[in-house]
Order: structure tokens, then C-alpha cells, then sequence
């Protein structure tokens, strides 16, 4: 980059009088500025851009810094007002130091870090303090040794014990707060009585400082780690949906001519691309999850919820998520015109069994009945390409590389639907582990007593139906009925009757 | 737990001399332990075996410890030392910080920490400075507003630029530390020439922090990421190496009775399992390319050596685990005799090629041309099988399940033999790149000359057959030789010819 070119743009006037100031020629700078390389400007423009967009993503990041520019400009009053600043002195420091290194983007991450850094602080302290007691004895020589040597044991180890796994997810900020206090306080020379007073300004800092990062990460515009990773799982399988609802409609029209063809392509090109995000979801689920357990109870998640299972749910996802990046390639092929009808049932029945899935999970409501129909469908559908493919009389056997691939696509395809069924059992544990609401109940409840009344379901016991005890019989139905009819497929038939 | 039966254990002489001290039965406390719950007791041998293993899987983790205790002590002699602490005064606290805060496992972790500390405490301490001598002309009431404003404003845009990609990859920590920095300076309340005496100690107090850091991470049992980094890809690709090679050994004995059987795969398991560590490999690879960013020229490895490909490579490897995780199902499958041989070659000597090609990384030389044999043989191989598959009369037509299946892996296998070329690919790029050595020059120098000298190949260009020149020699000859015979394809029917 040039530098601004002072001497030309400064004229001082040629006059006896030295107190003249130089006056700057406008012209020559803006004439400066003009002539500035273009991808200097453009690179800025980018640079707004693309600040821009990070925003836009996700708005909440912006209004995340706003409240980390709040609390400190909040932690920063202790300096300001003086009657304060007389009471902690120099410890406000640690209050400025506590937020600017706990204040993270969710609420788990700011209470993780919190609640480390407090009791961090708490043991480490009463352990230096009893360090500094024993050194004590050891005489005026003695004491930097053993000193010395208390800091490298318990520094060494404590280093070590952040390779554990569980210590390096849940405590790896608190063993290094650990670390730093035990030494300073050990360390600092101070006797114990000169210690307590230090120790009782830093700890009300450090209170200060935590419960601002707290109560602001809580109250103002909250992020829920929890929250997030329940929308992530949602919203992964809704992706995948989307991805089968258009492969599925690729299948149904093969418009005749090259051009109608390449616009479907274009229309649709969103669903193409979306489910790659999928792939690679693994380890912010694992982040949020972690950051979850951190969570006191919010909304509908209990404090205990069970943030496992959606760890389990998200993995079976990814691995359907894989199964689709196989068949991606297929999605303009001709040759699949062949098995069109069965892979068209499987595409759009396993797209509608995984939209209801993800929209149980969206609305934290029991999966609907029909998506067992759907699953039901889908296996059918399976069992029907596995027929048509072990017909000997494939249709055009002479062009071999095309059936190879035919019987490649059918296959991952009957995964696809294992991968479905895996999704659906896991999403119906989570329902019932984590306390979701049975959907519509009173409806279902007319419709489960029309069914008893007309003799289609046996009633497994003679138990009371009531509102609150619908999950059970819901189960009890589903597991008891055994080789009968289940209350599903009833519901199905019953549905069937009404149409005809 | 029990809590410890003290007054049981306890026996207080019943004598009228209020002078006895109680004692301790002995043999009661020992009984008292020994009743101690034994899962007590095993979960606390547990934990010494888990220690032990944690220490045994990479002893690096104890030197690192180790030299974390020796920083911080040796830090630490700030304080014990009077004089050095006359000098420091408290502000020794912030070379403890420092050695906690920036020490990492890897060289490239604490150089990315220290001088992202470094440059943020200079850059932040100006700025800070600067906001104070503004804030001096506002007056005394106006001052800690404008003082606030500046706070808040700059916390919210540095704590915005955390959410941009690249800072949140490289500067992280060095925005966290600018704004502590800044808001310190900027709201002490000291003048600034106090501020300048106490930047001057701060500054000293974490450059020795700072230097011990580096000095101890670089010169004691050094960790290199990038070093790191090299070996992980060279150790995944043999893995996938391991278990097609153990793949191709199942084709080739099919034990006659079942205990046999089992024999062969328990002794194979480590193949079996091992390869599915490549699949979760990418974040670990990220994050050491990452880290390898910062680190100075070591050993073999430049200061900007090309580690993106280290990357490229690494992806490539774990898509080959994919296609191995599809196939894995398929190591005790009886129906995989009927292509038996096809399958067997390409294990084999896919498993050769990918061998090669793990320890050419690991010795840092040039691929040897054999890899290029090998490929070509599985592409022929590959070729086999496909022409295998489109005959019409498959054997056993009438087992269809079967025939699906062999299909299926027949086309697994197909991806296999790409990726294997990809990766080949993708090394060789790599060894021009990074500088390797060509592998014993000497001998291939002369091999080259007797095959210019026999006229198999055309030489493309009348430079010097020097060393130095090889590589350049060996690129030209394989770009422009064109439709002719390459050289390693002359190489090749060199030693067939001297065989027969």
C-alpha cells in the first residue's frame, strides 16, 4: 500500500510569517484517494460483506457481543464509582478478567465455565492457604523449597489429569484456574492472616464478575445449548426428508425433452446440497450436548434431560445422511426409470415417515401412528424391489453396467429404509425418555374408544382411559396385541373404510 | 459411604484421671477397613489402571506434564527470589498466568498462544493508553462515560470478529486477551505515565512467562504438531492397508471346518477394528494443520510446509475407509469364493500400493514406481470383475440374495481401487510439494540411463541427468512422453523381461 503522500497534498504558503499553518490541498487527497488500488476497495467492500453475512446467519451472534460489551462495561463501574473502587481496590481486575474468560455464546458454556472457575478458585485457595501453613514450618530456607516443590507436584499433576476424557469435556477451565490459584497463593509470600483478607476481595470479584456473565447469559435474549442441539437433530432429519421428497420426484417425471429436465434440476438444486451439512454434524452435536448437561431446567427440557439420546438419534442420521451422499449420483440417471415405482414409494414414503419425525422432535410430540404406516409402506416397498430384482429376467440384460449399477442403487435404497426404521425407534425412546406430549389427545382418545366400542382393538386391561395415562396404553396396545391386529394398522383400515 | 465409626474405635479408659487420652483399638479400625465396601476399593485400582493407561498410550503426556511443573516452578523463583521480586513486585502474578494460560501440549499450540498474547497485550496496552488520553479532555464527569462507551464499544465488535472462520481459528485466544488488555488500561484510573511503568513491568513479566514457555516446549522432548500430523496420515493409510491385505487373505484360504475359521479371524481382529479410527480422523487433522501453521522449520519440515495436502491426502483416506466400513460386513461371507480371484488381487495389491505409499510419507521419499504397477494391476483386476459380473451366466443365478450382494461388493470394490489411485494421486502431489527425497537416486539413475540407452524411452528434452535435476527429469518424462510408453510402464516390462 502506497503511503499518503504528505508533502504533496501540504502546501505552506511562501510568506515571511512563520506562524502560517500548512493548509491541505482537497483536491490532491480526494484525487489520492481516487487513485487508490481498486482491490484495496473492493476488498473492503468484500471484507462489509462478509460481516454482514456472518450476521445474518445467525443474528444472535450479534446480539451475543452486545451482551458481553454490556457486562463488562457493567463490571467496569466497579472502577468508575469511586465509594466501590475503595472497597475492592486493585481486585477489580479479576472481576474484568472473569467475564471477558466465562461469558461464552450459550448459557451452558457461561455456567460450565462459571461454576469451574468458582469452586476452582474455592479449593485451590484453601489448599494454597494450607501450603503456605505447612512451608511456614520449614524455616526461612526451607520454605521456597518446599514451596517450590508443592507448586511442581501439583502443577505436574494436575496437568496430567487433564488428558482424562471426562476431566478434558467437563473441567478442563477448571483445572487450569486450579492450577493458577493454588501457585499465586502459595507463592505470593503473604502471610495466612494477609491471604484471608486477599482471598475474600478476589473471591467477591470473581463472584461479581460470574454473576453478571449469568444472570445476563440467562435473562437477556438466552442461548440454550440444549435448545440448539434439540432444533439441530430436528432440522438434520428434516434435511434428509427434503432430500428423498425430491429424489422421489425425480423419479416420478422424466420430462421428454433436455431443457424442461435441467430446470427441474435448477428449481430443486437446495435439497441437492443440503443434506451434506448432515455429514459433518457429529462433532457440534457432541460440543452442544456437553454444554447441555450444564443446563438448569428451560422451557420444556427438564434439568436432567436426556441429551444422549438425541446424540444417538443425530449418529443413525449421519449414517443415513451417508447412504444418501451414495445414491446423490444417481439423482439425473435414466437407467432408474427401470425400478422406478418401488424406488418412487420408498423415496416419498421414507421422506414423509422422517418429515413427521422431525416435526415429533420440532414439536416435542409423540410421532404420529401414521408414520409407522408410512415405515410399513416403505418395508413393502423394499420387499418389492428385492422380488423384481431377483427376477432372472431383468429387463434389458444386455446393457450390464447399468443393471450393476440398478442392483447397487436398490440396495443402498433398502438400507436407506433400515436407516428410517433405526430413526423412527430412536426418536420414539426419546419421546418417551424425555417427557413429550401426546399429539392431539382428545381426538385420539374419541377415535381409541370408537375402535374398543366397534371390537377392532382388544382391550388389553381393564384399566381406566384417561388422559394422563394414554402413553402407557399406547405402549401396552402396541406391545400386547401381540400377533393381533395393532392399534395402528386399525387406525389405518378404519381410515381406508371411511374413503370407501 | 459409612462415615468412620469413631466411637466404637475409640476407647476412653474409664479411670477417674481426666488426663487419659483416648486410644485407638487397633484392631477395630483395621476390621473397619476391612469391611470397607469392595467396590470402594475396586473403583480406586480402576482408576490407578485407567491413570496408567492414560500415561502408557502416549508417555509424551507425562513429559508434558513434566514440563509444565518445571515452567511454573521455575516462574515461580520470581517470587522466592527477593531480588528479582523487589524488581516485579506483584505484576510476577502475570508470568504465572501466562505459563498456565499459553503452555500446550504441541510447540505450534503455545507459539500460537504466546504471540497471540504478546501482540494483543501490545496492541490492546496502545489503544488502551490512547482511549485515556482521549477520555482525559472530556473532564471529570464526562470522562468514565466516554471511558464506558469506548469499552463497550470495542468488547462488542472484538467479541463479534470471534464468530469469522479464520480468527476463530488462529487469533481466538489473542481477542480474548486484547480485550481484557484494553479495558484494564483504559479504565485503571492511572495516569498515563503510571501506565507506562506498570505496561513496562507487565509486559517484562509475561515476556519471561512468555519465553520460558517456548523455550522449555521447543528444547525439551519437543512435541511438533506438524510432526504429529505427518505421521497420523502415513499411520491411517497403512490401516487401511492392514485390513485390505487381511481382506485378501480371507479370499484366499476358506478353512474347510468351522473352528478353524474362528481361529483366522480372532488372530486377525486388530486389522479388523483398527481402520475405524480413520473414519473420525478429520477434526483431529484439522486441528494439528492448524497448529503445524505456527510452527518454525524442524527436522525435515519447512516453516510453510505445503500442510493442506497433508489434509487432501487425509480425506482421501478416511472416503477409503467408508467404502471398507460398506464392505467390513462381508469378511466371513462364504458367497464372495464365486469372484474369488479378482477380489483377492485387488485387495492385495491395493494393500501393497497404499503400504508404499504410507511409508513413502513416513520417510519423507518419493513414492516408489512400483506403487504405479501395483495400481495398474488392481485397475486390470477391477476390470476383470466387471467384465466377470456383465456375463449373463453368473453362477448360482438361482441364490439371487446372493448374487445382489456380490454385486454390491464387486462395486465397493471398484470405489476401493479409485480411491487407492486418488490417494496415490494426491501423495504423489504431496512429495513434489514438500520437498521429498527420491529414493536411492543412484541405482535408479542408472536404470534410467540403460533404458535411454536402449531406446525404450525417447528422451523429451537433452538436459543433464543430474541428482539434483531428477525430479524435474522424472515429471517431464511422464508429461510429455504422451502416447508413448511412460517410464514406469517401460520399467515394468524392464523387470519382466529380465524375470523371463
Amino acid at each position: 500500500m502506497a503511503s499518503l503522500p504528505n508533502s504533496q497534498c501540504m502546501e505552506t504558503a511562501n510568506s515571511p510569517n512563520e506562524n502560517t499553518k500548512p493548509t491541505i490541498n482537497v483536491a490532491c487527497v480526494r484525487k489520492y484517494i481516487e487513485s487508490m488500488p481498486k482491490n484495496l476497495k473492493s476488498k473492503a467492500v468484500e471484507t462489509v460483506k462478509f460481516t454482514k453475512k456472518i450476521g445474518e446467519d445467525d443474528p444472535r451472534r450479534i446480539v451475543h457481543s452486545v451482551k458481553v460489551g454490556l457486562a463488562l462495561t457493567l463490571v467496569s463501574s466497579l472502577y468508575f464509582f469511586r465509594p466501590l473502587y475503595a472497597g475492592f481496590g486493585q481486585a477489580g481486575m479479576w472481576a474484568i478478567l472473569t467475564v471477558v474468560l466465562v461469558f461464552e455464546f450459550t448459557v451452558g458454556g457461561t455456567l460450565s465455565k462459571s461454576l469451574n472457575r468458582g469452586c476452582a478458585t474455592l479449593l485451590a485457595g484453601a489448599l494454597g492457604i494450607g501450603a503456605e501453613y505447612l512451608a511456614n514450618f520449614c524455616g526461612d530456607k526451607g520454605e521456597p523449597i518446599v514451596l517450590g516443590l508443592m507448586v511442581f507436584i501439583l502443577a505436574t499433576s494436575a496437568t496430567f489429569t487433564r488428558f482424562f476424557p471426562d476431566v478434558k469435556r467437563r473441567y478442563d477451565y477448571g483445572v487450569l484456574i486450579f492450577i493458577i490459584t493454588f501457585t499465586l497463593v502459595a507463592v505470593s509470600g503473604f502471610r495466612v492472616s494477609e491471604i484471608l483478607a486477599l482471598a475474600h476481595q478476589r473471591l467477591s470479584t470473581i463472584l461479581i464478575g460470574g454473576a453478571t456473565c449469568i444472570l445476563i447469559s440467562i435473562f437477556v435474549c438466552p442461548v440454550w445449548a440444549g435448545q440448539d442441539l434439540h432444533y439441530l437433530i430436528a432440522a438434520n432429519i428434516e434435511k434428509i426428508a427434503l432430500f428423498l421428497e425430491g429424489f422421489g420426484g425425480e423419479f416420478m417425471s422424466f420430462p421428454e425433452n433436455e431443457d424442461e429436465k435441467s430446470i427441474t434440476i435448477d428449481s430443486d438444486k437446495s435439497f441437492l446440497v443440503a443434506y451434506k451439512s448432515v455429514l459433518n454434524s457429529k462433532t457440534t452435536e457432541e460440543t452442544l450436548a456437553n454444554l447441555a448437561w450444564w443446563e438448569p431446567c428451560h422451557g420444556q427440557f427438564r434439568f436432567r434431560h436426556p441429551w444422549r439420546l438425541y446424540l444417538k438419534t443425530g449418529a443413525l442420521a449421519t449414517e443415513c445422511a451417508h447412504h444418501i451422499k451414495i445414491i446423490h449420483k444417481y439423482v439425473t440417471s435414466e437407467f432408474i426409470k427401470k425400478i422406478q415405482e418401488p424406488c418412487r414409494i420408498i423415496s416419498t414414503e421414507s421422506s414423509q415417515a422422517l418429515k413427521q419425525l422431525s416435526s415429533s422432535i420440532k414439536n416435542m410430540t409423540f410421532p404420529l401412528p401414521e408414520t409407522e404406516t408410512h415405515i410399513r409402506t416403505c418395508n413393502a416397498a423394499a420387499n418389492d424391489l428385492k422380488i423384481i430384482l431377483e427376477k432372472p429376467h431383468l429387463p434389458d440384460q444386455d446393457h450390464s453396467q447399468e443393471t450393476i449399477q440398478l442392483l447397487f442403487l436398490a440396495s443402498v435404497l433398502i438400507d436407506i429404509v433400515k436407516s428410517v426404521e433405526n430413526i423412527s425407534v430412536s426418536v420414539n425412546e426419546l419421546s418417551q425418555k424425555a417427557g413429550f406430549r401426546q399429539q392431539n389427545p382428545k381426538a385420539e382418545k374419541q377415535q381409541q374408544q370408537q375402535l374398543l366400542h366397534r371390537g377392532i382393538v382388544q382391550p388389553v386391561n381393564n384399566f381406566d382411559i384417561s388422559e394422563d395415562s394414554f402413553v402407557v396404553i399406547d405402549i401396552d396396545v402396541h406391545k400386547l396385541a401381540g400377533g393381533q391386529e395393532t392399534l395402528a394398522q386399525a387406525m389405518e383400515r378404519e381410515k381406508l373404510e371411511t374413503r370407501s
